[in-house]
């Protein structure tokens, strides 16, 4: 028995969207009775119990149509008194029931297990890691479908705002990236994944750049990292563009990259681990003698979340099942001078890898 | 000794806007030794110690100029065993650390307290509530110029909304939203508070809708609630209009709010209850037989946070000190019809409320 409140794990099994739920998922009754979690059509009677407030009652019986809905602002609580009203615990002692130790603050937790311990039937709360993220760590095809529309939607906004000339000396970071946002909203996205990265000149070296109202030159590298949401999932992708002309320096540190880019997605395939893609990514800048200055893992899951398991990084000893979508997103920065980061976002099938994000990489001075 | 771990108390104590880091805030020697948390000018010395990781040594320098900056991804374990490791323990047993039971998970409490556990120095981590939330609580000049420039920007994207016609029957309230989110920028906003709500018609009625593809139509209750941030602080309004023509349901129910709003306003001044000032709300509404259609609580603290201390409802014992700066939000929805909210956000001062946010208040036809 677990009590999920992650609201992204809550989203996943329930189709439940709002920002206060708790969801009880319970075994299906080994004796034949009541059904279990995988009861979720239509009827009433699932043992699996939604909880929200009362701000959601409507919305919980629209996407959440199959589960027993508890109207309850404290909704961990709710669901594990409700099931302990109709179950009677199976032994003497407490009752285990797992909660999400990543998910809960450990105020809310001292909250819940003084209201549970001062019931009638008495629980023992264990904590859990992992376990709705593992079950998400796999996509299904209609997942897949959303995370390729979100990627679509990037790929579009991106080819439109180069075809407007929007890259253009004299435009901030700040105007771009807004641009940038429009035109994926315009795309159908219903949100952006993440704070949109545009960083032009010396800007683009630092890696988790936040827009500024710092102007775009004639020479500049402009990087550009951005996502969109469809569905609820996410795309991530980093494209790295020159304004007016590339000098050599600009050239090489862009064909480093791409190469490593291209050796990371080459290595991606089921069954690998993540730190092999890594390294295979990492041997391309390290060879070059840029290795001290690709200083952050070579890419992550994606999903309901834009940065989700499984890792691919030097340290992810994991390995990736097929249906994952990960980042492969190698970059080299230069204090103050300048860098590239070029990233896509795609699938591990067994063969290789699935290029969700299609908008091409050779060097594009525009 | 208090280790600050949520992000927003970190800004709020350090001014760094970092994605990963901790601060350590000790006590200054009552010996007259080496400086305590005041001592933020200048000096590296400071016993206020941040942690932050390898993505952020230079902003961290830049935003926290006075403070020793410590490089390492575990930023809650790092600062505390900087400190045990340049200060010997005072007495015997296990020295208490203070830390954030609200913002930190059960898992991170675990894994933290384990390492501290094996360190030469055993410490014994000890849950605190709200330390900083309640020194947030007071705003000091500097932070409600801060709400008020949001505020401001608030007020002209309406203006401009209304003023271009983009209410305009045929416009989905997803375009509206975005238009409203877009002339916040163009405003001066670094980033939009929360999801831009925009109901239209029946819509209304939902206190939390997020904006669909349903398209405005004549005779429609249009609410909009949205914000701006500016220097990292929050604004929030709510207004409601009426496209083309308002009826005899539009105009009574709007009036019954305004007057509940005007109000709740009425009853703000230092040293009453939120108890109180939801209560001179709420009777209006009460008396007028529509008590059951007000299902929230009439405001909330606005700050570095959207929603933050102290809460204005009814069971808001504590009283609202001079500096607090709150919203007073009364809605009534009518299921199926319509609904209408008008929120403002406002100082509390000792004679009364400063409102921040301007735009008036007096039913508008569209």
């Amino acid at each position: 028995m677990l009590v999920v409140t992650d609201l992204v794990n809550v989203r996943y099994l329930s189709g439940f969207t709002g920002s206060n739920a708790a969801l009880l998922i319970v075994a299906a009754d080994p004796l034949g009775g009541a059904a279990g979690a995988d009861d979720q059509a239509g009827s009433n009677d699932s043992a699996t119990v939604l909880a929200t407030d009362g701000r959601y009652t409507e919305q919980a019986a629209q996407q959440a149509p199959g589960l027993r809905v508890l109207i309850d602002r404290d909704c961990a609580h709710a669901v594990i008194a409700d099931h302990f009203a109709r179950h009677t615990a199976a032994g003497p002692g407490r009752a285990p029931v797992g909660f999400e130790a990543s998910a809960m603050s450990v105020a809310d937790h001292a909250a819940l297990d003084h209201r549970l311990t001062s019931a009638p039937a008495s629980v023992e709360l264990v904590p859990t890691t992992g376990v709705v993220e593992g079950a998400r760590l796999v996509k299904d095809d209609g997942e897949i479908a959303l995370i390729a529309r979100a990627c679509a939607v990037g790929d579009a906004a991106l080819r439109d705002l180069l075809a407007e000339g929007a890259l253009a000396p004299g435009r901030s970071e700040r105007q771009v990236a807004r641009r940038l946002e429009w035109l994926m909203f315009e795309h159908g996205a219903e949100a952006i994944a993440f704070e949109t990265i545009i960083a032009c000149g010396a800007n683009s070296a630092i890696p988790h750049h936040r827009p500024t109202d710092d102007v775009l030159r004639h020479g500049n590298l402009v990087k550009m990292d951005f996502g969109a949401v469809v569905g609820g999932y996410n795309s991530d992708m980093t494209r790295t563009v020159v304004l007016g002309a590339a000098d050599a320096f600009q050239r090489d540190t862009y064909e480093l990259v791409r190469r490593a880019q291209e050796a990371g997605v080459a290595a991606v395939r089921a069954g690998v681990t993540g730190a092999e893609v890594d390294r295979a990514a990492r041997a391309v800048i390290d060879e070059a003698g840029a290795g001290e200055l690709f200083t952050h893992g070579l890419g992550h899951g994606v999903g309901l979340r834009v940065h989700e398991a499984p890792p691919v990084s030097s340290g992810a000893t994991g390995t990736l099942p097929a249906g994952a979508v990960v980042t492969v997103e190698p970059g080299v920065y230069h204090a103050g001078r300048g860098g590239v980061r070029i990233e896509d976002t795609l699938v591990v099938r067994d063969g290789g890898a699935e290029i969700l994000t299609r908008t091409g990489k050779d060097l594009r001075v525009v």
